[in-house]
């Protein structure tokens, strides 16, 4: 991966079925938040040195947060904060 | 449980009784916020180094809060933050 | 008494003559705060090495804040943070 | 006293010509606030640690502040949080 | 003095210019804030002890912040937090 | 470069394709911030010290975010906070 | 200079050109801020202390911040918070 996230980043490929699905606005018919998956795809030296995330995991974040970058692949990437991560699926 | 929560997350199973009655937002008649109660599938390694919390506990938790997760077996669980859990019921 | 609070909350029965006049928002007449009294029922391990308050306690606190729970002897206590908590009567 | 401050609680008792004229929100001519006056009651032991405070001393503190208690002698006193008083009078 | 300032709490004289000037909101013509002037006339023990003030220092503050105290002498004088109060003139 | 960013400051000299588009305020189609991309041309010492950037960096910065300079070659840069870049690009 | 900032300030003398054309709020063309020029008079202990200022240097600011001050030469000044100064024109 051609992208060092600074700080707090992390970067993500959104999975297939939630890009579909995400390009609107939803309010769940609960009114709690539905988070949305990934694959985590480079991490901040500092994020690495907690020892909680690695290249690969698959994980559930929040839904409103992160940046959206498309990188020379020209393939679109998330660039959320670890505390955006809610956690990793075995 | 194939969910491994991160940071101060833990992930809970609500209890069915709550599920039936917690579709809306219901204003309480006293304006204080009333609990949701379920049952603890799993903990982040940060929560589980606490010792307050254990799988299997049956847990009070403020109402608004926590992010709704369907897994790979299909069914609803609730992520919520340690501080939004109020006490454990023996 | 079968709930064990966590974090810094702090389990209180409330007293009978505030259930009877505090089911409405009342607008003191000199626009400050009165507060509410109760019996400390349960606290937290964190609440308790504090060593301000025990079971039995005779506390005021502040009248907008805690959460109600109905455990299963079908009693309404209140689920309050130590900061909510002003003093203790003795 | 028979009211023991928890926190950073000071209970004072107002002093008479301060609970005259304090019925109602008074917006002060120069848009300053304007302080009222009391005497130290109880202090939490937080507080008297600190040692800038003790029983009978004259305090100036902010006015919208504190919370009303009327305790069994059925007398008002107010419970401050030590941040509101703003010094002693000699 | 016969006031002695807690906390963060300077207690200061204002210069006689700036109480006929002061008595009303102006809004400066390049909407920057203008400070008001005084003598610093007693300090906490706190602030005492940061060795940055003593009495019968000329000081600059914000103009919007403090309390106006009257004390037995029957003269105004304003409680300011140490923070407010923006430098010594020589 | 005759600048020396102060705190947690960053001198950045924006990609010339960003200053084409970037002139107005653009509500992207998935309500996410897209970030723009920049070359570090300047650090302060605090920044530097931290090791996680150097002059030269290609980087991607939020894009509500800095203060525009323009130094005497007359040329426009941007002075960012190190916490509102995201990342590195390789 | 007969004026010594207190905590985190500085004392700046604006540049004559900023003065001319910041008579008003200005709503930049790009919807960035443009920082203001000036040069440093006096520094807090405080702010010597870091090391990262001294009299005479020529720094840029933030545009809206700080306090105005006229000294008793009847020239105007600005106080700044050290954190408003973005950095050092060399």
């Amino acid at each position: 991966m051609n992208f060092k996230p600074l700080g707090e980043c992390v970067l993500v490929e959104r999975s297939e079925e939630d890009t579909k699905t995400a390009s609107g606005i939803i309010i769940p018919d609960n009114a709690k938040e539905k988070p949305l998956f990934g694959i985590v795809k480079s991490l901040s030296d500092k994020v690495s040195k907690e020892g909680v995330l690695k290249e690969g995991d698959k994980v559930a974040f929040v839904k409103y947060g992160g940046t959206e970058i498309k990188l020379d692949n020209n393939k679109e990437y998330l660039i959320l904060k670890l505390e955006d991560i809610l956690g990793v699926i075995a």
